[in-house]
């Protein structure tokens, strides 16, 4: 399956008064563990909007588990189980690298649409293609 | 049952290349919906914090179902609909002001602690006693 | 000359570790201040991108003074000390209204911008027009 | 003197509606750049702040020279050009990385900070020790 682990170090910005890194930013550390699970998989984002596709997310979850702090690095792990159809379910956790402490897990649900009216289409064929490899 | 609304605008920092909100902002926007909520029913949050509790995101979801535009008003309604024991679930819903549009909806799980040594605590009896009057 | 003020309260997510707010969120109040100017002298920002315009910043500049702190309401006042030619340079002071604590200051400049082509132009004559009044 | 240069990789998050990196974002990017450049030299910011000092922002600059886009990988340059005193001014250029592109320029100015009482302190002797082989 797709599966990647690309690591993020905490930010003094992303903390909040609780010292602790804020809820809301836990959603920013997930982009950049998808954005990378893609490029590691050879299709970046950043080319998948360039074919005039877009995957924007439907839902989002989180659960925390034990505080990140800040300076901390932060390993995480993006994997999609199971071939997208319509839709694409990414999961992620994320742990302290050190430690190896766990800091949370959750997933983005995703469709794919067309950047130019922004409708909801079927995922592309080449990018059928090109994912069927990971999941025979 | 503990619940209010309440408005805020849509801010160019807010949104993303893809022209609206971006997906994690919403969470911010969940914050200012309980922080509203909890001052409407007299126990603002920087209070409780003034007290020595906390009131961490255990969890926290989001479904989105429209797109939210720069310089929107969004109505953000934070509801309580069980009485809460050990966790607190507060439901979010957010619409567009001027056209009724519905544009997502989530809640987030908080469980309460002490700030001193960030220890988890049953719900402070004096916050229970304000609670009251709303779950008869 | 253009002048307004307007109010925004701190959120959680605007605090960091260090108990106040993150220096790089004063940009984001900023932009809050001179929105709400626009739209106070009758032109809002959205109408203005809609006619196919943009005022991309070039330069920002805050001084911290004191610090801001969550759940305070902070008045922040937008104004142009001159009228605008090429560019345009906005001045901001945000100060805490309860106590009248002066916060911080500083300002943005800008360009106009064809949003179509991302182009440097001169300010549209409808805007200079829209100005004029208020700089006898 | 101190320098450093340190990479990062522009999120979606940190895009807004005009296509590019919202301007107040990248005074997140100076703070990577100062804290990557402190860790260089021996003496991470957060090392800092355990032995009870703190380096709050007095004031803050940024001059946009072109823009930066999504997935983008940028070269934060810091630097502090002369021995602090008091005060410590560090300041940053970004390029783009795969193109060299001047992206933008900026400093942010820095005191000396007791965390317990947030009184201004004078530079540790510590850490003045440390930087003295830079500025001979």
């Amino acid at each position: 399956m797709l599966s990647n682990k690309t690591e993020i170090r905490v930010r003094y910005a992303d903390t909040d008064k609780m010292q602790f890194v804020y809820n809301g930013k836990y959603f920013e550390y997930f982009e950049v563990g998808r954005s990378e699970m893609m490029r590691a998989h050879g299709f970046p984002y950043s080319q998948f909007e360039n074919k005039g596709w877009q995957l924007p997310v439907l839902e989002s979850y989180a659960k925390y588990k034990n505080y990140a702090r800040y300076d901390e690095v932060l390993v995480i792990h993006a994997f999609v189980k199971e071939m997208p159809t319509l839709k694409v379910k990414i999961d992620y956790e994320i742990t302290e690298k050190e430690t190896g402490r766990f800091i949370a897990e959750g997933y983005t649900l995703h469709v794919f649409m067309r950047g130019e009216d922004k409708k909801a289409i079927r995922p592309p064929q080449e990018f059928v293609d090109a994912l069927k490899p990971f999941y025979k």
